[in-house]
């Protein structure tokens, strides 16, 4: 069975007061004259990405009797909140299988939205094989997370709404995991406008649907290490790769630093939360790895991604663009010296954040100590202005 | 002169295609079977505020003399940007003075939409001076940043936006500083639908408009202190307290605490960057500051915030959920014992962030040594969990 534009059409019929229809956004940071960006935004979805789209539409074509039974999946993450949230509206009752170690917060997201979440094995591979033996005990209906006309259908409608939303885009950018979200999308784009060019980003860590393509075949790769966890797959489903083969113009790759920054440039400008897969687009266009002139949509596919990881993003990034710079300093151990240090550098228009005095180093003279200092700075450029002055004051500064 | 209905109906005329129409989303983490909470989001308007509307409707007020003269604005802000952009797609030549300390990152935006930046004083008030001295010089007009017709008329448009998507809403909660914002929205609210209620929030630290409703006419604060630096204003305009005392059901406080938890909500359960001033609404209802019965439409009003203070927000939010955790721990300094203790975090699930060892405390025995360790735990229980093992293991834990 294959995915019709029909189905996409239906799909849409049915989610109106179920799913949201998330706004596109312009995305002035990225746009000039030659490109203007828009973000769709499917984090403002429900559950806070897209997978509610394709699970209710799957549920929804569920008989009488199928339904009666329950629904089954394994997930680690959006997944599991989108089948919970769908079969909850059909008060179809939903087991989750999620591994042992998935984040608590994902843990009770999903259980607050009704779900019997079932916590087994260590991976994501442990739960996939306890959800099929549960399914075989129970009779439920396994909802897989892309490989499914149905659920392909639902996460099509995200084409029409950008369609409708911006007749004249000339590209549609979409992440890839196991290829579900791309092949909705761009089936529905292309049967009804082939001019449009859709074209699908990958993790370069995990980038199961570029290999496939290239060898014409699905192949599984043996890892799929990404800080995009929702697009960390090692194999594309068969009907997925058949319809990404038709309908998809190109794949291309980020990698995890690429992923960070848009995710950062995504809070900064964007004022939104995107997790990994759904900066992915963005990335891409960052990073210029298509021609992206006209007007390009970029689907930022979801949120969900834990407050400690987007800490360690914005650390990393004001690190990078010198917004945070660390310095060592080497200095006599004696009275003054950090005085004089934290004069030169609260006179420069710096702020400091934290210190670290060690005078144990064993590369270090008797009469040496080693000053770490972490401090504000507003660019590249003031930090080396200030390192310019410890230096002129008779510091050696690394 | 006073803001009219007509007035506000025009405004939504003339921002059509200059303005976005932003999305009214539904926030399932504060609703329940008793209140239904959306957010209007403002933070995806051009220049990540909704300044952009008054500032725009206000030079679209001005004759064409006037224009040539060009305008000119004081702010730290969103005010900025927002009368940058505006006066850019008039043409209008734009001058913004802005303090010497004001954030390099929107310095930067504000001189990118084309504004001639001058960094003039230490604070808001020497800014403004210098503005109002230019503005002599050049005859250019001032664009006031709330108490103002025009600017009000604006940022009314809000209100009508919320009526036609949420037509059966019963409150409207929107942030107050100097009370433009408010004015506007309350005003179009009130003349189509006298029984929506409409609740003011102030910062506790910035409650000026309070202070004047409660005093019965215009009131300076010595100070506004708070996080939420959008709304940190000593002294409401006369036209908007007049318009508030008519027009606002209820003014209510929130903390920087409470603006802070609203802030981490809004990314983690949202999906979305809030401001200060724009999280504050969110904060009123999570704090129970009002009757929230029924439908609430909260004015989420910006999310022009650094990224720095969201690490600070995030990391002091996970501190008090328990998903990070602090200890001290006292044991005798010799070799193996950090060993027990890493074996006993690490078995009992939780990820050690970061280890400090010291000897030299003067309150500490000379063979014992206190061990700091920042950890990842899943909640305050599981936090207890550990420390109740390392306890049994014979430690001291502080």
């Amino acid at each position: 069975m294959s995915v019709t534009l029909g189905m996409i059409l239906e799909a849409r019929e049915r989610l109106r007061g179920v799913a949201q229809r998330t706004a596109l956004v312009p995305f002035k940071a990225l746009s000039d004259d030659n490109t203007q960006v828009y973000l769709k935004t499917e984090g403002l979805q429900n559950t806070g990405s897209f997978k509610v789209r394709g699970a209710y539409i799957k549920i929804a074509s569920l008989t009488p009797e199928e339904r009666a039974c329950g629904v089954i999946a394994s997930s680690a993450g959006n997944h599991a909140q989108g089948v919970a949230l769908a079969a909850r509206t059909f008060g179809v009752p939903a087991t989750i299988v999620m591994p042992a170690g998935a984040p608590l917060s994902k843990v009770m997201a999903t259980r607050e939205l009704g779900a019997n979440v079932v916590l087994h094995g260590a991976v994501y591979d442990d739960a996939y094989a306890e959800a099929c033996r549960l399914q075989r005990e129970t009779g439920a209906t396994f909802i897989h997370p892309f490989d499914d006309p149905m659920v392909i259908a639902g996460q099509g409608t995200i084409g029409l709404e950008i369609m409708d939303d911006l007749p004249d885009v000339r590209t549609i950018v979409v992440p890839i995991g196991g290829g579900g979200l791309a092949s909705g999308v761009a089936a529905a784009v292309k049967m009804l406008h082939p001019n449009v060019r859709v074209v699908g980003v990958q993790a370069s860590g995990a980038a199961g649907m570029k290999a496939s393509l290239e060898a014409g075949h699905v192949v599984s790769l043996s890892g799929a290490k990404t800080i995009a966890d929702g697009i960390a797959v090692k194999q594309p489903g068969e009907l997925t790769f058949a319809m990404c083969r038709a309908y998809v113009d190109e794949v291309v790759t980020v990698d995890d630093d690429e992923i960070a920054q848009a995710i950062l440039l995504l809070m900064e400008r964007g004022k939104m939360v995107a997790e990994g897969a759904g900066a992915a687009p963005v990335a891409a266009i960052m990073n210029h790895k298509f021609d992206a002139a006209g007007k390009v949509a970029a689907v930022v596919s979801g949120g969900n991604i834990d407050v400690t990881m987007i800490s360690r993003i914005i650390e990393k990034g004001l690190l990078r663009a010198g917004r945070v710079s660390k310095l060592r300093i080497l200095m006599q151990d004696r009275p003054g010296q950090l005085e004089i240090v934290s004069r030169i550098i609260g006179s420069n228009g710096a702020n400091v954040m934290a210190v670290h005095h060690d005078r144990t180093d064993v590369d270090l003279d008797i009469r040496d100590a080693i000053l770490e200092i972490t401090m504000e700075t507003q660019d590249r450029e003031h930090a080396s202005h200030i390192i310019d002055a410890l230096r002129e004051a008779g510091f050696t500064v690394y």
